[in-house]
């Protein structure tokens, strides 16, 4: 049976720090730990969206891609489906304002949860980036190159976790959102967004199951003393 | 089919720094994610050692007690003993000694692991502390209302965990070591040793399952971001 509590993630964030972006997992491994979930590609290829079972890219140019089963990522949270009904969104609502809601409605500071809001967007801001190659460049260099990308009038999907501030570093501190519009013209990283309507779901995930790439030599050999991790999610994330 | 390389951990070490102190699973519960681990009971009763399926409390005088499947901790790590043999012990090792000698052996800085390490010890220093009332003072007042034991010629077991740094607050970042006499003479976490002879046997565990009290009202309540979270580590553990 699956476990309903799990966020399972592949990889720290932490790795991608100093550009250890090599894919170590492929998503047919990855989704069976979860059927939902956000994550990047191999050589940091795209942001990935993954709902209901199934993987989207959005590349480097913005366009959404269906994934197959052979794609690696070096970096994924995925778990189970088994959302709660929050609210309804009725009045505007940007990304902060949404958050901070979320956030008030209950003690869940100290635990894993994952959002899953879907509904209809005045406007959305994302970005996404494309492949790169070895040597790779750090994280902070990469997010100097990333495509920003703007949506009006679109139905989608705001998909992503919250991590308690302890797990910054191996996780993104606090709320990590990407977004895939139904249609499939939009979608990334989520830099913000005008919320006009829609139904905003939490799950309680009060388990991280954290899988280390522990067979790749770059990940094992690696001195993180030296990388500003949360300086660095901080400026990249 | 237990999963040799998962290492459980219920609780953080975080939530011990201010005092978060309750014991909120039991050891039958506990027992389920594995036969080998450390910890400490409810009200910080004690230093807890778990070797084959069978748990060990040192208490706060230096008595070693065995448990029953309903003593409550807040905080434990447990995994599936599948231990490797790393090396025998022949010279004299300290405890830094014997940790820098299995730190140069591979590259696991970046991932869990554990150490299981019988043999005969000219010295053993350990400590434990006895159960606390509340209000639960915080961990640096208990770590000066500590007791430290001391024995000479011990036939024992260490055990424990390495975690990377990049979890120090989640876990102790490095060394996180215990003791059990095999007459159970004298046990505890551990200060220091010098070892005799014996044999080090080490596991790698690169998927830590990062179980949160999500029940307990007051860790879901705290604030943390008041607590120096590793200056207490550093300080009491």
């Amino acid at each position: 049976m699956n476990n309903a509590s799990a966020l399972y993630q592949y990889g720290t964030l932490a790795m991608l720090v100093p550009g250890l972006f090599e894919g170590t997992l492929t998503l047919e491994e990855l989704l069976k730990h979860g059927d939902t979930g956000i994550g990047t590609g191999d050589g940091l290829d795209g942001e990935l969206v993954i709902l209901d079972d199934k993987a989207y890219q959005i590349d480097g140019d913005g366009k959404v891609n269906e994934l197959d089963k052979d794609f690696t990522v070096p970096f994924a949270n995925v778990h189970f489906a088994s959302f709660e009904h929050l609210m309804n969104v009725h009045a505007l609502y940007n990304m902060n304002d949404l958050e901070e809601k979320i956030s008030s409605s209950q003690d869940w500071q100290n635990t894993f949860f994952s959002v899953r809001a879907h509904g209809t967007f005045k406007s959305v801001d994302t970005r996404s980036i494309s492949k790169q190659s070895k040597p790779y460049p750090t994280l902070v260099e990469c997010a100097h190159n990333q495509r920003e990308f703007h949506g009006e009038d679109v139905e989608g999907t705001v998909i992503g976790y919250f991590s308690p501030q302890l797990f910054n570093g191996a996780a993104v501190g606090g709320y990590h959102l990407h977004f895939l519009a139904d249609d499939k013209s939009i979608g990334g990283h989520l830099l913000n967004f005008e919320m006009v309507s829609g139904d905003v779901k939490v799950q309680k995930l009060d388990e991280l199951v954290q899988k280390l790439p522990s067979k790749n030599e770059d990940f094992m050999k690696h001195d993180f003393s030296k990388d500003d991790i949360a300086g660095a999610i901080g400026e990249a994330e």
